[in-house]
């Protein structure tokens, strides 16, 4: 029985406790407090209403929440048990062709997942997608979430029953995410593409200009034209597709957008991708509708930004704001390919790149949808974030050097340990850090190079990355690490040595299509979350020659990305299309 | 003209300031301050009371001292100033055949050293035979030193003054320490046995029944026989060279004395050797006056005791002791060659090895001489020390686990960096092991796998090495240790594994033993410094049978071991055979 979000808001409590029974397992407490949060503007708010009412709760309810779940392999091998009849256990639905050998592994995990945490193992079965994961991901996903820490569980079981009431809840209402169903099967159909050594084993990789990346450019063009209904497509000079569906008026200016469609290596199917086709997934519902609007849309599949095949990088969307330096041309590659070959066999014509540059008068600006990359959003239960600025990051290789010595013999009064000095910087940058909002600091590296566990470290070679929303913000703090590395080393009698390699400037949203972004997101019914990108972006390039902002969508997994857990849901992907819609919905 | 020590001590005042003149620069304040300290019950009390002046010296005199010496480029290309007709100027006989490419270099490097320290190279040119220091090593040394910190080569200038301060009082006094001069030369000459590979780079490897380690038994053998005058000398079983010198009563009981001939990769020329060499020579003494003693000495070179060939160590005093294991036979050395292939090569008899074992109602004790390998006694300018304790070591090897995330989007407040936890111990363990006297704990080896500068560490290893002289110091420090490592990462969220890797007893010093290096300590004329040893000696196997008790030697270079800058000088090598000869007779 469908149920409508008036009947949510109109019901008595106890009519609500019935409406919404079993969308969290025996846990009408949460409803009954939900009750006094009405009226819910949309399912999107409901769901995140319940969210909160669940992430708020004391940890004895969630734990009890937590408990009330049957445990997966439990569930399996007694699928005559009351509980198979719920809601719940239709989420399991093709769980039974388990092997005796693969029960025996999830018991045995699930054994040792209790052991460890006190609760059982939660998952919302029917993954990402809403459909049902694999045997192999079921089995894969426990093992590895078995090396969580506690706390960490907790709320990962927690994110785990959210999703599994959300998933009920799209049943309740009859409410599915056909947009991000779409978006979703995209990414899973683009990442069909993928280098030899990659492909066999199931990895993603697409760097520049190899066979796959050329298909993924094909593939991008065909939906585009056949799919979306784009008046115009074409691959450029630089292996960027160029999608553009004119406004009412041809020579309107054009929304620019888009992000890009290489990889890393063995990396994810959202990061960039999803950016493409979020505007892709707009056109195709104004093409659908054949609605025009006062401007036109301009959607870019960037052909490089990950810099795996050549040291260039952002050299797709650096085409366009003119900054393609042709000395990158004579790049060479592992194989010794240079990059003027790999165009040309490409069919790339290197005569036009100069002409890519885009002339900024033509434009409204430029909005990038991308995965967030990190863990804030998943951690807050958020689909969708809004970007405050592309983080300005330094970067400096460092050592340290004291003197070596015998650790048996050398009295702790008497030592120049390096190691003890980086140990100290260490822990100063990371109250330094954690001291402003914003502003990250990490030493990524950290090595005493050929240390003896006898010999009091006499080097130690370690980075710093230092990122902040602002410049000013971000030299402060490394103006200030240099200052205590300096003082540390001077008053352990050390001496250190500092390089710089890299300094990239802050990218500070424009305000106005900040603004536009935060609507849209108060209108698909969440909160206003705003957050800087600590990873560069196409969006940092276009940053240069027009107004520019980005909308994050929250990564599972912790936000883990560059990874092939990088993954998304389609429910979160379908609010990125509403929200990247109701921007478009904004401009006059 | 030579000066007495009665000269010296029934001086007025101002004729002292004219006796020492020119021992330290420019420096009667010196010599005055010393008037009161009169008298001096040696020439080795002198030396170190004028040590001590300068030592406790404020900083501005004791810079005003080094600034009163004349730098050594200088000094050297304007051989016809007027410092050149002084006593110092004697000091570098020899020094006048630099190239003039060779004095471009001394200039280039003394101009860059005055600039970092403010003051003159000072370097004691007669070196530690007091023979003079050749050409390469004067610039090699200059170089090494520009890379010491500011505090440190201040007090490495001082300690050159008091080298040359010796040198001038040894020719004022004429007092040359013959003992030592002729300890320091076995030792030069015992170093020409290096294996191949190393032997032609100037390089001193002796490892396991090589052909250079058995031409050094047969080396010392015949040094023992033929320059030493012991009565009985073999090489027994395990290619351990033993000399004894029999007592009045051949059957009286003897004490066991000796250290190893083996060294490391690369290594020095005092490691072990000293401890072979004093003995030789007190029994030369005793020979040469045709004096028995109420006990027999038995001098033993120990074969191995670096485990460098083959893993097992302290083979030779461990065969003494009954711990030879018999499985070591069937060890492989890099080439494939087994223990037993090469002891067969070697000659020697593997069945006599268990009849190697010592019964310890046939010894009054063990006594070991050694170099310090540590700073200890070079920091404090002292040529002898006394251990109380062979230090007992636990090892442990250790890896935090976090969670790997990226370095520009992971806030500061979200992170579990392996790394900062193992910096927040790190410094704890120095506070922990500085907190009680004679307790040591390292992190040595330290590293973040496969790090990247834009990757938060989610993995960190690291070494530890906790010592004391005293296994109930050192087990209260690890268990300390291992307590603050669960808090912290129970704090952190992350989780770590220790594996102890090994743990060795401490060997307390036998209190008569100690007592009597502590009485041969003051008969030469040295304040009694008491200190643990923190690398493991052959005294330690010994200690199992029998009461042991060390002596240490001051290491120059800041007590560098296991390298070719391991040093000793002439005066302290005859200190400490002069120490020896005190502790034969104080056995009734």
């Amino acid at each position: 029985m469908t149920i409508t979000l008036d009947q949510i808001n109109g019901a008595g409590e106890a009519d609500l406790v019935t409406l919404l029974d079993g969308i969290y397992e025996h846990s009408a407490w949460i409803v009954r407090h939900a009750a006094g949060k009405r009226p819910f503007a949309s399912l999107t708010a409901l769901k995140h209403g319940l969210t909160e009412i669940v992430n708020q709760a004391a940890e004895h309810a969630q734990l009890e929440l937590i408990r009330a779940y049957p445990e997966i392999a439990c569930e399996i091998m007694h699928c005559n048990s009351l509980m198979a009849k719920s809601a719940y256990a239709q989420d399991k639905l093709g769980l039974i062709d388990f092997t005796s050998e693969e029960l025996e592994e999830l018991e045995r995990l699930n054994l040792a997942y209790k052991a460890k945490f006190g609760f059982p193992f939660i998952l919302a079965v029917r993954g990402p997608r809403g459909t049902g994961l694999g045997k192999a991901e079921i089995i894969s996903t426990l093992a590895r979430r078995l090396n969580n820490p506690v706390d960490f569980e907790r709320r990962e079981a927690l994110r785990n029953i959210h999703r599994i009431a959300e998933l009920r809840l799209n049943d309740k209402f009859d409410a599915q995410p056909v947009l991000g169903n779409q978006l979703w099967d995209w990414c899973e159909e683009l990442a069909v593409h993928s280098e030899p050594g990659y492909l066999e084993r199931g990895e993603l990789t697409v760097t520049y200009l190899t066979e796959a990346h050329q298909a993924c450019a094909q593939h991008i063009a065909r939906l585009m034209r056949d799919e979306c209904g784009f008046d115009d497509v074409s691959i450029d000079a630089v292996g960027n597709v160029v999608g553009v569906y004119h406004g009412m008026d041809k020579n309107a200016k054009r929304l620019l957008t888009g992000s890009h469609y290489d990889t890393v290596r063995n990396g994810g199917k959202y990061d960039g991708r999803l950016g493409i086709f979020a505007p892709m997934l707009c056109v195709k519902e104004l093409a659908d509708q054949a609605k025009r609007l006062s401007f036109g849309i301009e959607v870019v599949a960037f052909s490089e930004e990950e810099g795996q095949r050549y040291k260039a990088v952002f050299l797709g969307s650096g085409a366009l704001t003119g900054q393609f330096n042709p000395d990158w041309l004579d790049q060479i590659d592992a194989n010794g390919i240079s990059m003027r070959q790999a165009m040309q066999n490409a069919g790339l014509s290197i005569d036009d790149i100069a002409s890519i540059k885009r002339d900024p008068n033509n434009y409204l600006g430029f909005v990038e949808v991308h995965i967030e990359q990190g863990p804030v959003l998943n951690e807050l239960d958020l689909p969708l974030g809004v970007v405050t600025s592309i983080n300005g990051g330094v970067r400096l290789l460092c050592e340290v050097r004291g003197m070596a010595s015998h650790a048996g013999t050398t009295p702790m009064g008497m030592r120049r340990d390096a190691a003890v000095a980086v140990a100290e910087l260490a822990l100063y940058l990371e109250k330094r850090a954690a001291s402003v909002p914003d502003l990250v600091g990490t030493i990524g590296m950290l090595e005493v190079p050929s240390g003896s566990i006898n010999v009091v470290p006499g080097r130690c070679r370690f980075s710093l990355d230092i990122r902040a929303t602002t410049d000013q913000v971000r030299d402060a703090c490394v103006a200030d690490v240099k200052a205590e590395l300096a003082s540390i080393c001077q008053r352990r009698g050390v001496q250190f040595e500092l390089e710089e390699i890299m300094r990239v400037a802050a990218a500070p949203s424009a305000p106005e299509w900040q603004s536009r972004w935060e609507r849209a997101v108060k209108e698909v019914g969440l909160p206003v979350f705003r957050m800087p990108s600590g990873a560069g972006h196409d969006a940092m390039k276009l940053h240069d020659i027009m107004p520019q902002a980005m909308l994050f969508v929250r990564g599972l997994n912790s936000g883990i990305s560059h990874n092939p857990l990088e993954m998304t849901t389609n429910d979160d992907a379908h609010l990125c299309v509403q929200a990247f819609m109701h921007v478009l919905g904004q401009i006059k």
